[in-house]
Parts: C-alpha cells; structure tokens; sequence
C-alpha cells in the first residue's frame, strides 16, 4: 500500500473485485506498469474463485469484470492495454477445441504472469542501455525526481534501472532524490525503495537542485516519462522541466528513461498535450496542516513539458535516442 | 505571531524580557528589519518598567538587556545594528546635563519610533524606485519567493513594496507566490499578507515555476536579499538561483529588492557566502506528517546565491543599479 509509505510497509491481499478496483484507484498501487500487473492478475484472481455453469457465464463475467477495473483510473494507458491483451487471450483460449473452466484460467494466469515478465525484462533492457551512459571507474552524483523506480513496475522501474542494475555490478552512485512537491513521492518512495535496495540516497526539497548543481555534486540528472511527443518533447512529473534547464545552465547531462510504449506519435509536439490540473488542496492542505489562507488562489499543475531540445538522450528498453527528433523518434521506434 | 499564520493571527503584547527574548529567537518575529524594531522597542518597554535608583543602575541594566536581546539571534545583523544604535543613544543622552530617568526613557522611545520610522520610509524608497520598472497601462504577472514583504519589515517590505505601492496608484499585478520548501514562508505569509492586502495572489509550489513562465503567466521575478556581495552576487533563500536561471531561460527579468545596508562590501562574491545547513528534520518531518524515512540523507541548505550575471536589476531606498558589477555596486552606495 503506497498510500502509507514511508510511515509504515503494508502489503495487500486482494483477492476480490472491489478490493483490487479500491487500491488502483485510491492509487495504493501506482505507476503504470504497476497498475496494468495488478489488474491483469486481478482479472485471474477474481474469476478463479468462481465456478461458473458454462463458459459463457464465465466470458459475462469477465467482460463485465474488465469494464469495472478499467473504470478504476479513467487516464491510465497502461491498464487498458493489460486488460486488453488479457481479453484477447481469452477471446483465444474460449475458441480453442475442449476448452474449459480451468484450461481458461491456466491461460490467463499465463498472460499475467507473461506481462509481468515482460515488464521486468523491459525494466532490465532500459536499465543494461542507460548503463551505457555512465563509466563504472568513475563516482556518479545522480539527480531524479518523482518515482520510476520498482514501485512504479514490477522490477527496477525505469529512471532507476539503470541505478539498482549498476549498483548490483559495482558502479558507484550518489542519488539525490528531489522530494516532489506536492505529493512527495521523491521522498515518501523514490528515497525509501532506493535506501531499502542499499543505495546511496539524499532527499533534497524540488528547490535545492540549483545549488545541489552548481557545487558539482550532479553529474547525470534522470527521470522517467508519462508521454513522450512525436518530436521527443516529454511530459512528465510537474518540475522536470525546470531541472532540464537547470541541468542545461550548468552543463550537465538529462536523461529520460521510459519504454518505447510512452511514445504517442499522435502527440506531434508537447504543446499538445494537456496539462492535468488538480485540486489546490493537495498544495496548502496536504500533509497534516494548513499551510496557505483558506480561500487563496492555488496553482496546482500535476505535469510539465520538457522541451526535447534540453534532453540529453532517451533511453527505452529499445536502446537509446540521443538529441531527440521527430525523425530519431520514428526510426527508433520502427527499429 | 508569525509562527502561527495562516491557521490563526494572533498578536502578542510583549512587555517582559523573557517574552520578547523568546518571541525573537522562536521566530514569532522574524524578518531582519522587524527583528531590530522589535528589540529596539523592547529596551524601552523593559527599562520603562523599572524605578532605578540611580542612572548607573539604569546603564547597568541596560548593558545586561542588550546582550541579553543580542543572544536571541545571533547571526541576524539588523538586530545588533538597532541594538547598536540604542546604546548610542543611551550614551549620548547620559552625557547630558541635567539627564534624569525620565529623559532617557523619552530618548529611547523616540529612537526606537525613529528605527521604526526609517524602516517605513525605507520600504517606500524601494517600492517608489521599484515601480520604475514596471509600466503603469499593462497587467503584471509577477512572481516572488520567500517572503520579504509587510512581514518582514514594518511597512510594505522590499521585493513585496513596488507591488503594494503600486496597487495603491492603480497598477495591476497578478502575483504568483511560490510556496517556498521547506518552511512555506511563501504559502504561509506572503500569500496571507498579500490577499489581506486586497492584491491578487495565486500559490504554486516551488517546482512549477518553470510552467507558469512557460505559459507567459510571468513577466518579472523580485525577490528580496539575506546578503549581496561587492559584485553584486546575492544571497536569497534556497530556491532563488534556480528561479533566476529560468528567468533567464525564458526571457523574464529578474530583480532582487533590499536596503542598502544588504550590502557586505567585505564580502567580495558570492562564493564567499556560507550557506547555513538546517536540520533535515524540517523537509521529511516538518509539517504534521513524516514525508521521507527515517535515518535517510536530507540536504538542507537554507539559502542559496544567485549570481550577478542572472540579476536584471537590484533595487534599494537609494534607486536602481542595473546589471551590478563591483564598480555599478560601489558607485551606487557611495552616492
């Protein structure tokens, strides 16, 4: 339950649909990946402690079992595209000859388990290509913000990847987490998984990075993505825009680590995309005490843009974009 | 009391030594101009309350207050400087013929009015010379960190004083007031004294600077000063460099509002600041809530420096250098 963390490690058994459809969307599961895993194992769990009179019952039940869980988080790609390959597997399954109850649930069990592994090997690829843009010999001084570590996928998330992989073959690392205002998930998750996997972790407030950087305590900033332009333009967690620029001033790389799926060559420039605004609450109201007027006017963006000429290279489990453009992006992606 | 705003405005009715010594040091007085007001005053009221048997008791008794007061905050200038200026006065009107009690009571209330009234006329100074740069006929979208406004002073404050004087002749400014990690002096006072004031002011969290000046919301930053070096190079609380960086990015001009006395001409650039390291606590533990595991690496530089080359314009009570350099600075001060 990432809702109570770092105050206290609970973990859930969920093994019935509201249960499951509560913790996506109260998002005591979150980060795409992570939400995709649960629902897919969601979807097995649930209809394996049924027994249903025919398969058509049992094919009833799932439909309306994956229009319930993808109601849980209206935006989230990711859990769409799970729910869809577990539809797909069982649309397949129910035409195969002699199928029955339990031959359809060893197939979806299969396909949960197939994206999860997936997921993990697609952490690993992204975390063996960004290794390539750090020496081994040298001591790394790394900024992140937010979380794209292992509590947003099921494996060493994406900005982090290359961060646990490197640490396991004796790199050297000093992370700096920034702490991610308003909701904290810098310091509240980024600093407690890298620490609990033995990493060198310091949390600094969103507003620190300029001097962190300037005493040359960063040699390499990476973060994660939520959607990555056509262009390479790339929204992610309010604040990354701003280090990119800081990074810029000071001459230090920018790294985006996602898979080759945040790509939306739909989306032909980021000032395409919409920017989710939430409730000012979270701002002045959220960790226990007032901290503005009642009744002021808050501003409360949950992404920005970074803009692909400040980034440095993008690393999917594909290999890696240096200096993106449209035109690297395409071939990247066909490639 | 300051460190109870916005939840509740309580004023304090001071009239002992300890609970003025205490109201200094626990920050129920902060701002270094209102801190010397308020210790200034606070000699007067101690010592008026005393019957003294002889004027040499008096002075002795003023000598023990003073360090007493002195002690309180023992890296705030100002505080010495009216201290300072006290003790002058006391000196000055003991050398007199004819001194009594009750004359050197009525000389240091009327020293105290005149630190207090200096300190207003000051503040205007800078919001008249402020003003200049902005044009009366356009609507000001203009951001500010920290708080160096009515609150830290006695009257309109320095980068909050163009914006209040200027509400008062009819100009239009929609003010963005970054909440300020990890005190929230942003959230907490500006943005309560401006709202109080009748102005227009949005809070965003720190991070969300770089796309609120991406979406042209922002056309100037003002700030005030803790120190500015013989080159200009300042020192503003954490978080101001990395604003003037993005400044400087996005074209929007950048300006750091102080007194004069501001200046440490022994200082001779900004890497010859220190930077007061606070304890970590106040990031992952600050605000009702623990944010960040326990035991892990917190970073908490207080200020940070802003160097010259960022800084459009400083404004003081005695006008406007723009682009400081060392020459710009000491020609300004000498004139």
């Amino acid at each position: 339950d990432q809702t109570k963390l770092p105050e206290s490690e609970l973990f859930l058994y969920l093994d019935s649909r509201d249960s499951i459809y509560e913790a996506i969307k109260k998002l005591r599961v979150r980060g795409a990946p992570a939400i995709g895993i649960a629902a897919a194992y969601g979807m097995y769990v649930c209809l394996a402690r049924q027994c249903y009179p025919s398969l058509e019952a049992m094919a009833h039940d799932f439909s309306a079992l994956k229009h319930y869980f993808a109601s849980s988080r209206p935006t989230a790609v990711n859990l769409f595209w799970a729910l869809q390959r577990m539809q797909k597997r069982f649309d397949a399954e129910l035409a195969m000859e002699g199928a029955s109850q339990s031959s359809m649930l060893k197939a979806l069990l299969e396909e949960s388990s197939a994206i999860f592994a997936e997921d993990q090997a697609m952490s690993i690829a992204i975390g063996e290509h960004g290794l390539t843009l750090f020496d081994k010999d040298k001591h790394w001084g790394v900024m992140t913000h937010c979380n794209a570590g292992g509590l947003a996928t099921s494996g060493y998330g994406t900005a982090l990847a290359p961060l646990y992989l490197g640490h396991e073959q004796g790199y050297s690392f000093s992370i700096y987490a920034n702490e991610t205002r308003p909701l904290l998930q810098g310091s509240r998750l980024t600093a407690y998984e890298l620490a609990k996997g033995g990493l060198d972790v310091t949390i600094l407030c969103d507003n620190m990075a300029s001097l962190v950087m300037k005493e040359g305590k960063i040699d390499a900033v990476i973060v994660g993505a939520d959607r990555i332009a056509a262009n390479g333009d790339t929204a992610n967690k309010i604040g990354t825009s701003g280090l990119a620029i800081l990074a810029k001033h000071y001459g230090i790389p920018f790294y985006v680590a996602a898979p080759s799926s945040t790509f939306d060559l739909d989306t032909k420039h980021g000032s395409d995309i919409e920017i989710e605004q939430r409730d000012g609450e979270e701002v002045v109201n959220g960790f226990g005490r007032r901290t503005g007027p009642i009744g002021v006017n808050v501003y409360n963006p949950a992404f920005d843009v970074t803009d692909a000429a400040l980034i440095t290279a993008i690393i999917t489990e594909k290999g890696i974009i240096e200096r993106p453009t449209t035109e690297k992006v395409a071939k990247h992606l066909l490639g």
